[in-house]
C-alpha cells in the first residue's frame, strides 16, 4: 500500500528571537502593552513568556543594530524525532551545527533554512513552574491570568518572507514535516506568493510569503501570539489605541486560516500580530486549498483591503 | 535511548451514533435548534453534519426503543495506521470484526471497547462537497455558515461512562494512542473517577467518567459539538430557552479542559453539550494533571456547582 | 436662575420608511438576511419589526422608482408633548399637516424638516402583542429571539444628509429637543460637516452629515438597527458575506458615539448599518464634543480609514 | 386631556458611599481587582471613579465599624429640577437638610428615604478632567481605558432592601420620578418582593427588594458597575477567580432587566455586581411587567438557580 503517511516529528513553534534597535522601548511594549512577562535576562537579551505558555519562554528579545528575526525554534516530538529530522535536514543538503542550548531549552541543531532564516530544532525544553504569587487557580494553566495589557495567551505562529515560496515550503515539508494547508497563486496561475503550513491541528504554525525585495533574505513578516477570543482582539485594539501603538491592519477576519487578526508594529519595527480563532484541521488527508484570486472578500473574509504596507514592510528594513 | 514516543495513529473523533426513542422530536432538535443539516436518511437513521465538519457526516441519529450511544467512530491517520491499531486492539484481547462501511465512510473495524461501548475504527472517509447554494464564500470552509439555531461548528468530543476509569483509559491509551491529559481523584487518593484524553492538540477528544450504577455498561454521558466562540454558547442558551429545551448546566467554564460549556437534554434524553474554547496542548511530554479535590472553583472554574443530575443522568436510562 | 432646562418631549426614533426600486429583493434582504419580521402589508408597502422592538413596527418598506427615505417618524412623550412640539415647529416656521395615522401609529403631524426630509411626530403607537408561537420566554421581551439572519434587536438611529449641518441641527434642537452630543469641524475651523444628536441617553438617535452634492435635498445616508453585542456585529459580517451582500465599511469602532459598526447596501441601494455598543450619556449638562481633525484614529477609533464611497453614496442616487 | 406626563427631573445615579470595616483590603479590591482609580482621599474616605464615569467620582469608600451603605447620591437634571424634587420630598413628608457638598459635587439635599437609606439629591457636579497620561485617545471618553483588573466602565445601579417594597417604590416614583419597569409578586398574588425602577432609558437605576430580616432598616443588597460587554463579565470572573474573590452568583443572565451579571463580595462584605447589557426602554408609556412566578428560567433567564445567600446576605450584617 503506497499511502504516504504524515510525519509528526515536530510538535510546535517553540520560540522566536526578535532583534530590536530600540531594546528598552520594545521591552516595554512586550511587557506593559502586549502583556508578556520577563523570566530571564542575559547579555543583550530578555526572555519572555505569555501567561498561557507551558514552556519557560517563547520570546527572546535581543538588542541589535536593526530589527528582524534572530532565529526561530521548533520543538521536536522526542529525542528520536529530533535525530530523524536532523538526518532529513542533512540529507536535504542543509549543514547545521549543534549548540548547547539556551535559556529554556537544551541542545539544539542550529541551521539556516531555505529562505535564509536562522532556525533551530530541539527537544529538551524547560517547563515553566510558576513561583508563589503567579500560580494559577486552575492547575492545568501554567500561570495566573494577569489581564495586563493585551494579555496574549501563548505563542502561535510566524510568517517568514522568501524569494521562492514553493522552494521554501517544499523544504519545510520534506525536512520538518510541515503540512501544506493553503496556498495562494494570484490569478490562479503563475507564481505562488503565499503558503500556510502546520504541524498538527492548527491551520498554520508557519506562513511563508513572497519577499518583494530582490536580494533580501531571511526577513520577518510577522510574529503572532494567540488571544483567547475575538473579543480579546477587539480589546487589544483599544489598548494599542490608548498606548499610541501603530495599528497597521485589522481587527478583521483572514480568508486564509479564518483567524481574527490585528497587526501592529512594535517600537523596534517588527510587525506583531494578535490572532484569535482560526479553523482547525483534523483530517489526515487534508487537500491543500488553492487560492487563485485576490478579489473582494478573498484577501480578508469580509472585504477589508490590505494596506500596501502589508506587502512591503518587513524586518530588517531595507 | 528509551524515551517513549507518542503515537499518532488515530486522527480524530469522526462520528457518533445516537439512539433515540423520539426520533422525530430528536431530529427536529438537531436540525432546527442545534443547527445540523441532514445529508442522508437510510432505514431508521438520519445522517447529519455541522456546517464546519469537513467529513460528510458526524452524527448518525437512529430510532430505537431507548436513548443511548449506538457507536462511536474514530478515524485513523492512514491505512497503515488502521492496520497497526487493529493489531494493537487484538493484541490487547479485543476481538472485533470488519464491516463494509456506512454512509460517509468505508470499511471499519467494529469492536466493543473496555467499558462496553460499541466503537469503530476506519480510515476511508467521504469528504463533504457542498452543493450549489450551500457553498461557502471561503473555499477553506466546507459549507456555508447558515446561522440557523445554535449553528454548532463541528463535532468535538464524547464522554463515556465506565465502572473502572483507569482500566478504560489504559485501554484507550494502549490500543488507540489516546494521551492522558487530566484525571480526577477526589480527595487526592482512592478511586479515579474521571479522565480526559486526547489524540492531537485538543484538551480532550474523549472523556471517561465513573459509571455510578452497578451493572450498567456502555452508557453515554454526553456528546459535544464545538461552537466557534463563547458568545455563541451564550447565544445557544438563548435559543434553548426560547425553544423550551431543558438546560441542565451552564453556561460556565470547566476546570478540566477550561472549555466554556452548556449542557441540555435532547428530546430523546441524551445529554448534549455546546462547547467552546478549551486550552490546547502542544507539548509532546505533557504531564497529566491530577485533580485531587472538588472544592469551590475546582468543579467549575468560577465556582458554579454541578447539579446532582450531572453525576446521575446518563443514557440509556436505567 | 437662568439655567436652561433640557426638554424631554420626544421619546425616540419610532420608525423609518425606506423606498426601494427592488421591492422583492429588498424585502428578502430585510427578512431573511437582516432578520426582521413582516407584520403587515398594505398597498406598495410592507411593515416590519425587529424581535426587540416594543412597538408593532419600526420599518415601512415601500416600492418606488428610486431608493431613499420615505419619511422618518419620531414618537412624542405624551399627547401634551406632541402639542408642544407641533407648536414649536410652527413657531419655527414649519408648516405641516395632521394625518390620520398609519399601520402602527395614530394621528401624526407630518412636515418637511430643514434639510428636506419628510418627518412625522406622533404619540399614539400600537404595542406589539406576540401571537402564539412568537411569544418570548421572558415577559419583558416583546417577541421571541429567532436568531434568523443577522437578527438585529431594534431600530436605533438614522443619518440624514443636508447642505447646512448647523442649520439642520439648530432646527432639530429648537423644535424637537434634540441634544447636540458631538460635532465635526475638520481642521477645527470652518464648516461643520457632521453632528450627532440624541433625545435621551443614547449617544445619537439622529446624525446629520454634510450633503456633498449641490442641489440635492432630503437624502438618506443610512438607517441603523441595534445588535445586542459586538459579537453579533461580527456574526452579521459573516452572514452578509455568505449572502453576497456588499459590505462597504466595518466591522470597526466609530470615534464618534464609540459604536461598533458595519455598513452594507441593501439591494435597493440604501445604506444600512448594524450598530452595537456606543457610549451612553447620563449628564444633563453634557458639553458637546468638538472633533476638529480627521487624522488617524479620529475617523474610526482604531485607525481604519473611511472608504470614499462613505462620503459619496447616498439615496436617492443622483 | 388627562394623560399623566412622565417626570424627568432626576438624571442618574451619581454616586454611592460604601462603608467597610476592612478599609485597606476593600480599597485594594476596588482599585486593583475591580479596576477603579482613586481621585481623592479625605478623612476616613477615598473617592474613586471608573474610567468611563464622566463625573469626578462615583464611589466614596469610607472606613467604618461595619459594612453597608453610607448614602446614595442622585443627580438632578437642573437647579430648577432640584428645587422641584425637594419640594416633592417635603410634600411627601420627608424632612431633609441641605449640606454644602462633598468631593465631586456641590450643595445637596440630604434625607432618609422610605426604607431607611441615606440619600442625597444635588445638581452641581464636578466633571472629570483627565490629567496628562490619563487622557483618552477619543475626546468623548473621559479617561483612558487602562484595562487594569475588571476595568468596569461606569457606575450603573443600586439595589436596596426594605420591609415594604410597594411603599418604597411609591415613594421613589412620587418624589424622585422613578418609573416602575418590572416588579415581582411570587405566585402572582400576595406581597410584592421586588421592584425595578429607572429614570431614563435604562431598565433599572434602582432595584428595591424585600428585606428578609424583621427590624432591619437601610440595608444594601448590592452596588453595580457596568461592564462594556458580556465578554468583559466573563473576563471579570476569571480575574475574581485568580484573585481569590468570592463569586456568589453568575455569570448568567437575569430575567428581570435581561442583564448579564456577576456578583461577588468585596473584602468588607458588601455585595458588588458586574453588570452588562440589559434592555433599554424607550417607550414613554411602558407598562410595568409583573413577574408572578419563580419557576425555572424565571429567576434567571437560562435556569440557573439563585443561591440562598442571595436572598439572605446584605450589609450591614445582622
Amino acid at each position: 500500500m503506497s499511502y504516504q503517511e504524515p510525519i509528526y516529528d515536530v510538535a510546535k513553534l517553540g520560540h522566536a528571537e526578535l532583534l530590536t534597535p530600540k531594546f528598552d522601548e520594545s521591552l516595554r511594549f512586550f511587557t506593559e502593552v502586549y502583556g508578556l512577562d520577563v523570566v530571564a535576562t542575559e547579555g543583550d537579551s530578555a526572555y519572555l513568556r505569555a501567561w498561557g505558555d507551558h514552556d519557560l519562554t517563547s520570546l527572546k528579545l535581543t538588542a541589535s543594530h536593526q530589527a528582524g528575526l534572530g532565529h526561530v525554534g521548533w520543538r521536536a516530538m522526542s529525542p528520536q524525532a529530533l535525530e530523524r529530522r536532523v538526518a532529513a535536514l542533512e540529507a536535504y543538503g542543509i549543514q547545521g551545527r549543534w549548540i548547547d542550548g539556551d535559556v529554556g531549552h537544551g541542545k539544539a541543531y542550529r541551521f539556516t533554512g531555505i529562505g535564509g532564516h536562522e532556525m533551530e530544532l530541539y527537544f529538551e525544553s524547560e517547563k515553566y513552574r510558576a513561583p508563589e504569587g503567579k500560580q494559577a487557580y486552575l492547575p492545568n494553566q501554567p500561570q495566573k491570568y494577569h489581564g495586563r495589557g493585551v494579555a496574549v495567551e501563548r505563542i502561535d505562529h510566524i510568517n517568514l518572507l522568501t524569494r521562492d515560496v514553493v522552494e521554501m515550503r517544499t523544504f519545510a515539508a520534506e525536512t520538518l514535516g510541515f503540512k501544506l494547508r493553503e496556498h495562494l497563486i494570484p490569478g490562479g496561475q503563475g507564481e505562488e506568493v503565499g503558503a500556510w503550513m502546520s504541524l498538527m491541528n492548527k491551520a498554520h504554525d508557519l506562513a511563508i510569503t513572497k519577499e518583494p525585495a530582490a536580494g533580501a533574505s531571511g526577513r520577518l513578516h510577522h510574529l503572532a501570539y494567540y488571544a483567547s477570543t475575538r473579543e480579546e482582539v477587539l480589546r487589544a485594539a483599544e489598548i494599542f489605541m490608548e498606548n499610541d501603538v501603530f495599528i497597521e491592519f485589522g481587527p478583521a477576519k483572514h480568508s486564509r486560516t479564518q483567524g481574527f487578526f490585528l497587526y501592529v508594529y512594535e517600537p523596534g519595527g517588527n510587525r506583531i500580530e494578535v490572532f484569535a480563532g482560526g479553523f482547525h484541521i483534523f483530517e489526515p488527508d487534508w487537500e491543500p486549498v488553492t487560492w487563485g484570486t485576490e478579489v473582494k472578500g478573498r484577501s480578508t473574509a469580509w472585504g477589508l483591503e490590505c494596506p500596501p504596507s502589508f506587502h512591503e514592510h518587513a524586518t530588517p528594513l531595507l
